[in-house]
């Protein structure tokens, strides 16, 4: 029996009826590499079969306290079934890339399935007509909820599903995970548990209640120091409002090649702030076609990976950390932006924490669950986000060689992201075997013309290719 | 603003993770009569999209209380959007009606969306290949929560949903319904509401905390009063265990004309009481073939419509009773089984009440929100129902004429309904256009041979039609 830690739980408490807190992978597979050139539904079930013991992610489901009264404990499901975690599709016509943008969104915005193991898989034919992709082509979009895994374990998760070559040799060393049998423990033994752990928090049991109440805000603004005042300057953008339930999602694939080449232009660059820069870039085109660029630079959340070594991603959950940049999209000159943006982030890594950084664990230290709930709630309710930042850019490095799955080689990899009341945009940035995919997460209403930003993205990559 | 009665609210407290309490109507399409012969999905959801106001269901979606302190409201979603409610997907290989029902099943097995309006379609394709269907022919699988819907309601919502002939006239007086606009109140009218709620019931705001409390056991035993005590002779058998999320799906297909013609050799009998007789045999015959017969009578629970006037159906909502009778699974004799059920029922119904109704309605008068949200839990957990009853039966009659929907002539209608632990069957037995189907629903592990019990209901059928 093994308890979420306040970061994990947090992304249960952040989750609302608008705005659900899982993340999407989706990779696009050419089977023209498997036996026979081809992969039925039922292999791709037998294979994930055969790579659940590398993640206890597949077989874990919560058991959530009443009241939230303190944090969800991980029990094994009892009721474990493959089956009921994978679906089949085919893609509706036309079968374009619009199409698919549309059919992942859909599936995207729609809510998993709580009650079991927090993760899905739908395996969706009939890519072979989209532009670039070759004949028979198929994605799996692989949803896991944000409680049960990071941005690093994420890429842990999908590498023990993937192998190394068409014969089906594992990516990666398949140890079992590490993980004590866990079954249900009794109702009493879990209220006890609460029962001390509220009791023994600075904040009494009583502060269960709190959670409904605006007299938490004083404590909130209080843990974030100083730094508060900064917030003021964050422009307002269209992006910074409410969020729909309906989410849209767009992608453009950059070579690395590309992009290292950019990164050489600005002496001290990051791969990281030529991501920053292309999207600075992107978002000053956006906003001016529109008439609606703020003289204030835009500020981006860019979550960073806290973890203290690289070993530590076998063990899945959140060590996420975040830092806040000021994106220089008042600059007019591209290569101007990356040196700013080399700056800022050079300035801000030393520091060690930002705005995001210091909430969060603040906040994870010393307030007991139910009350943290109710303050992750409140964030996600876009009180905060809207003050602190307009977008978040997350880079999660992958994998640079070929990867297979039932022998087919997969091609491109895509991801998506949840989004906040007050944080419409999400660009999620993760590369593989030489290329990286810029993602767009928006709201259909905050990003009717999703495609136009994704044209911006483009534009923005190419005149940094040739700046000088 | 409207708020949900303690009926309808009800089937909400009683939502397990395993046991979810959504309707599923599924109806099979001709596309033959359509224009051109053929219908897309986005004719389809043109259709239901010019039908939206027949209906609050469609529109509405829930707000549900902190602790589910009071009974939830139904508030307009500010989001809707139909595309958030229709999916769209093609039977995968073989095609066949074993494949459309494990497809059904599994559709069934999964949470709907429950921050939207509670009601969403599934378009399935490619059902040309099973068994006496026509080329071409297609499903619409409708799911509807519980708590939104009763079965007489459902009628009405399907009905508005369709036509009467190919032309497009629709089946029923599309009168708009009354309902006044429902904004979502504030949190704080909300807890002002509910807080008074809680103070003029019997029992006191603290009774909140009574859920997780062994304690209401004793109330709840008084509230049934001395018939409590019958409960001991309930046999048990293999489908009174706890049920697992992964529910199982066939059906069998009768003509209303053999069902009467079984009615007229048993004078006073009913239809219902046709059906009842038919399941009694079937039992018989599934559990004789497993070793399992119990010697006592099987006892089903048949919900009734307990609506005073059919002008209310359209009103949606629960207005649902029920009655406990005694199946004589003993009896060798099909005809005896029959004379045994009309005597059984025609003294039920002058009693106007079971068990479970009383239960029903003696909880949902006297006893404050949040409590009654505990017991249904404690009845949803099986303790309950295993003592009352071993299975479902429940009989909604439907239209006697073709209906039909974007010109597509509509032929076979199926209903799933929501299992409870302890109560692992439900045979479902709606009626259309001079046909009768009896749906089995269940749970994989305890049903393992569903098409066995299908079996079972055919060979029960015609014994009757033969018997003399």
């Amino acid at each position: 029996m093994q308890q979420l830690s306040a970061q994990d739980a947090q992304f249960l408490y952040l989750e609302t009826g608008n705005n659900l807190t899982h993340v999407m992978g989706v990779n696009i597979f050419d089977p023209s590499t498997a036996p026979k050139g081809k992969v039925r539904f039922k292999d791709i079930i037998a294979h994930v079969e055969s790579r659940l013991d590398c993640s206890p992610v597949f077989r874990r489901r919560l058991l959530r306290l009443p009241f939230d009264f303190d944090h969800p404990y991980w029990v094994e499901d009892e009721f474990f079934d493959i089956e009921h975690h994978m679906f089949h599709g085919r893609l509706p016509d036309p079968g374009d890339w619009r199409q698919f943008c549309i059919h992942l969104s859909r599936h995207f915005s729609r809510p998993m399935d709580m009650n079991r193991p927090l993760w899905d898989m739908y395996v969706i034919e009939g890519l072979g007509r989209i532009k670039g992709l070759p004949k028979g082509a198929y994605a799996i979009a692989t949803r896991v909820h944000h409680a049960a895994i990071d941005g690093a374990s994420a890429m842990h998760f999908f590498s023990a599903l993937t192998d190394k070559n068409a014969k089906g040799t594992p990516a990666i060393d398949l140890a079992p995970a590490r993980s004590a049998p866990a079954t249900a423990p009794s109702a009493l033994t879990v209220l006890n548990r609460a029962l001390a752990s509220n009791l023994q928090s600075p904040v009494k049991m009583a502060s269960t209640l709190l959670r409904f109440s605006p007299a938490i805000w004083s404590a909130v603004r209080h843990s974030m120091g100083p730094g508060a005042e900064r917030s003021s300057k964050v422009p307002q953008t269209r992006f910074n409002r409410p969020v729909s339930p309906h989410k849209v999602f767009d992608a453009a694939i950059f070579s690395l090649a590309d992009l290292k080449q950019i990164k050489a232009k600005v002496e001290g660059a990051t791969i990281n702030d030529v991501v920053l820069a292309i999207s600075a870039g992107a978002l000053r085109k956006y906003l001016q076609h529109h008439g609606e660029l703020p003289e204030a630079p835009l500020v981006a959340i860019a979550p960073i990976n806290a973890r203290t070594s690289h070993g530590e991603a076998e063990t899945p959950g959140n060590r996420l950390s975040a830092m806040s940049v000021a994106l220089p999209t008042y600059a007019e000159n591209a290569l101007e932006r990356l040196r700013l943006i080399r700056d800022t982030t050079s300035h801000t890594k030393a520091a060690k924490s930002g705005i995001s950084a210091r909430l969060m664990t603040d906040l994870s230290k010393h307030v007991p669950a139910a009350t943290l709930a109710g303050v992750a709630r409140l964030v996600a309710g876009g009180r905060f986000t809207s003050r602190f930042c307009n977008l978040f850019i997350s880079n999660v490095p992958g994998p640079q060689k070929p990867l297979y799955m039932n022998g087919a080689r997969m091609v491109h990899t895509f991801a998506l992201a949840p989004l906040a009341d007050g944080m419409g945009l999400f660009i999620a940035t993760p590369s593989y075997n030489g290329e990286m995919s810029f993602n767009i997460i928006s709201d259909r209403e905050m990003l009717p013309d999703i495609e136009f930003l994704r044209q911006c993205l483009e534009e923005s990559c190419a005149e940094l290719l040739e700046a000088e």
